[in-house]
């Protein structure tokens, strides 16, 4: 196993961001400079949004990937502001789409400036990150992260379609989270990759540990729905559960219930009748089949790949980085 | 003075449609072929917007540009399909900013299929246009198309924020539809003389033409609010007068329009507070004051500019159809 111990990386993501802290600011710098160029509203909204994240963990892979290769120039500056443009630009309409009011604490963009400014902020971001990509005039690391923003639209397509159907297969479940998360984790890798030189082998590689990191980043997330704290992640506790989403806890607990269970289920995520204890019911039957530790479980199966992948590239203090991060990523649901 | 008569080129997009049909069925496929490879839903939507367009009129720009070089090739098909997602999704985006119900005749996406379809629909195709860009490796014709998706999407947050403002200037309106109209345009052409293998001078050329173009058009488009045939477009008729949308004719008016005419224009378009009879109240103030003759002048001002750009670009056969095209973009509003 190529799992390193969790007690050795605790603080990866810290140490990754320290090592890479110049690139960073300079990335925060591209996209502040990028904004104020806009115009006024725009730059407030990006502001809003940009601030309001602030893990960068994207653009962190991004610089990581080209630091392997001990490229710590303007082009993979300019590709990770790119990617948390992107980023941005789909929180932006995930949450009109979703309706949401809250993202890591702060109120969204939606619901201060309204719809219709956040639709066209989103759409702006999206432009300025291909702007920004072109800069780097590489056809390779457009082409990859193009494909991503596509495909990160149809996954949030096929999202809505498995919503409320806890019956979703895990391998559509697999499918829909591939295109809208993983796709953009393994594109951020592999685009820091290719504008470092590496060659075709280490773009896969760099890809494949994004691809599955991405995965198991978003089985956490949907975790996180059910058994972190609200304040911690700024995200309301039971979000996704009072809009039916269809997550991996949902659909694992489905398979194993019994009639009873699923007409609970059918009452409170089908037809969205849900009374006030419906949260805490639905953790009660997560916990009878221990859907929590099944799915923490899958996140590690994802993790172990992801690190595998991380061989094919050099040996470097980064790659140890790299490694503890995406065993911290598993930490996160703790 | 360079403006051809309009009896020698009242056809000239039949014409050059004729002269092109061979590429522009060629974007057609391209446009399905990608809508087929995405998920269903996407395809339909994709689909109702194609077809319920029709007109082509920019990747028509792009495929005749390219053909004075005498290019028929993959290229200048490829941008053109790219072209036409970009217009595609900014409509979409439009529509539910707006919130239309009707657009050519048809009902919107946002209303079929409702906003949050909408959204990511225009998402979709606006990632699949760079997919298709990336793939004719031409990092000058990516920038360009890069630039003027920004610029759309800053216009159209520009006019949302001159909205019910009859007093802005003439200035901020043309900057306004410049970004959100006449850059996609010159982008369109351009693009088309930089994968031809034009020079700068006439890729600038190009782009010259198009912007002026571009900037007629959407004159035209603003008038025809006030004088078209609901059922000749299938818009509206008095829709941008509902929104209290800002104009030229309604700048002209307000800039002459005596103390009572003023307050009728702040009833009707600041306060949105509007009668059965103030669209016609609305036309009688323009006819006074001669607007619609004004507007379709400084219309001709800018067809006239743009047709003195098409100087710079060789002679042959198509140039002719583009100078009647340009001509025949005023006759729209007659």
């Amino acid at each position: 196993m190529n799992v390193v111990k969790t007690e050795n990386v605790k603080n990866s993501v810290f140490k990754l961001k320290q090592l890479l802290g110049r690139s960073l600011e300079a990335v925060d710098q591209e996209i502040i400079n990028r904004l104020n160029k806009s115009i006024p509203l725009i730059n407030d909204i990006g502001k809003h949004l940009i601030n309001a994240s602030g893990k960068r963990l994207r653009p962190l892979l991004t610089l990581a990937m080209a630091a392997q290769f001990n490229d710590y120039s303007k082009n993979p500056i300019i590709l990770a502001a790119a990617v948390e443009f992107i980023h941005t630009a789909t929180l932006l309409h995930d949450d009109v789409v979703d309706e949401s009011n809250l993202r890591r604490g702060e109120k969204t963009a939606n619901i201060i400036w309204g719809n219709e400014y956040s639709v066209l902020a989103g759409d702006f971001l999206f432009a300025q990150s291909f702007e920004l990509m072109v800069e780097t005039k590489s056809i390779e690391a457009l082409s990859i992260l193009a494909s991503a923003a596509c495909k990160i639209t149809q996954g949030e397509f096929q999202q809505m379609q498995i919503a409320n159907k806890p019956e979703t297969s895990q391998e559509v479940y697999f499918e829909v989270i591939g295109k809208k998360t993983a796709e953009l984790f393994g594109a951020s890798c592999k685009s820091g990759v290719i504008v470092a030189g590496g060659n075709i082998e280490q773009q896969n590689a760099a890809y494949d540990y994004g691809f599955n990191l991405g995965l198991a980043f978003q089985i956490v997330d949907d975790l996180m729905d059910f058994n972190n704290l609200p304040n911690k992640m700024g995200k309301n506790l039971g979000d996704d559960f009072k809009l039916g989403k269809t997550t991996l806890p949902v659909i694992l607990a489905w398979q194993k219930s019994n009639a009873k269970e699923k007409k609970f289920w059918i009452k409170t995520l089908k037809e969205l009748n849900q009374e006030s204890d419906d949260f805490i019911n639905a953790i009660e039957i997560f916990n009878k089949y221990n859907i929590f530790e099944i799915c923490k479980k899958k996140t590690q199966e994802f993790i172990s790949m992801s690190i595998k992948c991380l061989e094919k590239l050099p040996d470097t203090e980064i790659k140890n980085y790299l490694i503890g991060l995406a065993n911290e990523s598993v930490e996160r649901s703790k």
